[in-house]
């Protein structure tokens, strides 16, 4: 006998889930075509600051709502949600050090502190897929190789770093294709921040990712294409070594109400 | 004999003939192509709140760039400018007063003050025009009209009010080209946020508007547009009575060096 599991089909019914308890796997692939996010939480004396960051970096930083100070319900994106609870697995940061991995924020809420729900790739993943450009990796356990590049960002207070940037193959004859897709979507980090050529962007090794995993060529017309990385944000803002920030775990986002059509610019 | 009056033609030379006080009149019609923005200068005590108020209304409120507290120069999008002197005319209110109308703010500046730069409507408008849409105040003495709306913007902090659009009769055949066209503009107001029925926005009377000036329809075939206008943050966050805040002077704007394409989505 198997047991069914049920994968939750919509941002509520997902949050639900998880602020029960009944649902604690990586949301890849739930609630179908919603916009789920990245998470990260900071005290309010380094939000304008981060704010400022992601105005001026949006293909890394692409802000989707901004939970203000001590408040817990994302008001605009996931009405009645508690920013809380409903991520199933959070990482704790203390100037900068890892120090824990809880299931909710209870020990560690405080009111002075500020939400950022930033875009993830899921959104434009989804477009690239409908549009017939193969992801291996996704639905697997596998995840996107990510590269440290020499692109630096446009620094803002004390948050200043290089860029991250997530690899895809893309067939030659689907490249453009692909730039159209994503960009519909600035809100998930958009178009391509580079096409071709990985030294070109100061990768020196594409078969040796940061982060993620290794993703093999399959053939000479297959392209490897950059875009910028939702790692960005979290990497920049731990190296300025906050007294405190709370992220989501890798691979379990934060579920929204919105669909992926209502960020699309066209 | 007459004398010849010399338009700049770039960011670079308007922002010197102002800061020279050899070039004082309105800039509609200077450094053609280049991006020109309203300006809102206040304490740093409220620039996270504003900040969010922009990001959580980027119709009305699209964020060109951000100058942090204390700075002048517009590093990213008018590099060597100077935000106390670049402006032909400002005007100063306090606790929501309007108070004085300077040519520079040497005698007003703080290291506190943040200076916004938000886009403005020539962009698009020279799109419109492109696209064979006519707008007849373009470069005469009289402005677009304006109407304050029901449609409540997304409250942030102590910011909150209704949006203020702008209106331009466009004829039927040209409506869908006028959506497309000023889509591509997202930091320039973007696509519309209405379209036919003033009623429907809470405009009882569209031969009275708010602000500007009277626009009359021709012809029956002519369709009323209501896009997200650059009044609304000024007008949201003068409601707010900021002990100091700084804007520029009707139709003297602020010149980049970035051009109108520089903006486009796609």
């Amino acid at each position: 006998m198997t047991t069914q599991i049920t994968v939750p089909q919509t941002g509520i019914e997902a949050r639900r889930q998880i602020r029960e308890g009944t649902f604690l796997q990586p949301t890849s692939g739930v609630a179908p075509r919603h916009v789920q996010t990245n998470v990260a939480i900071l005290p309010k004396e380094l939000a304008f600051d981060f704010l400022l960051f992601c105005q001026r970096n949006p293909k890394p930083c692409p802000v989707v709502e901004v939970i203000e100070p001590g408040r817990v319900e994302a008001v605009l994106t996931a009405p009645e949600s508690d920013i809380r609870t409903d991520v199933s697995l959070y990482r704790v940061f203390k100037n900068g050090e890892f120090v824990d991995e809880p299931k909710n924020l209870h020990s560690y809420w405080r009111d002075d502190l500020v939400t950022f729900l930033l875009g993830c790739s899921f959104s434009f993943e989804y477009a690239l897929m409908a549009n017939g450009i193969e992801l291996p990796y996704y639905g697997t356990e596998r995840n996107v190789p990510m590269f440290i590049t020499d692109i630096e960002t446009a620094p803002a207070g004390q948050f200043s770093g290089p860029m991250v940037v997530s690899q895809r193959w893309i067939a030659r004859d689907k490249v453009v294709r692909a730039v159209q897709a994503t960009s519909r979507f600035p809100e998930t980090h958009g178009a391509p921040v580079h096409i071709g050529d990985p030294a070109a962007i100061g990768i020196s090794d594409i078969s040796n990712p940061d982060y993620g995993d290794v993703w093999l060529q399959e053939n000479r017309d297959q392209v490897p294409v950059f875009w910028a990385c939702g790692v960005t944000p979290q990497s920049v803002a731990m190296s300025s070594k906050p007294e405190l920030m709370i992220t989501h775990s890798p691979g379990h986002m934060f579920i929204t109400d919105l669909m992926d059509e209502d960020l699309a610019v066209l």
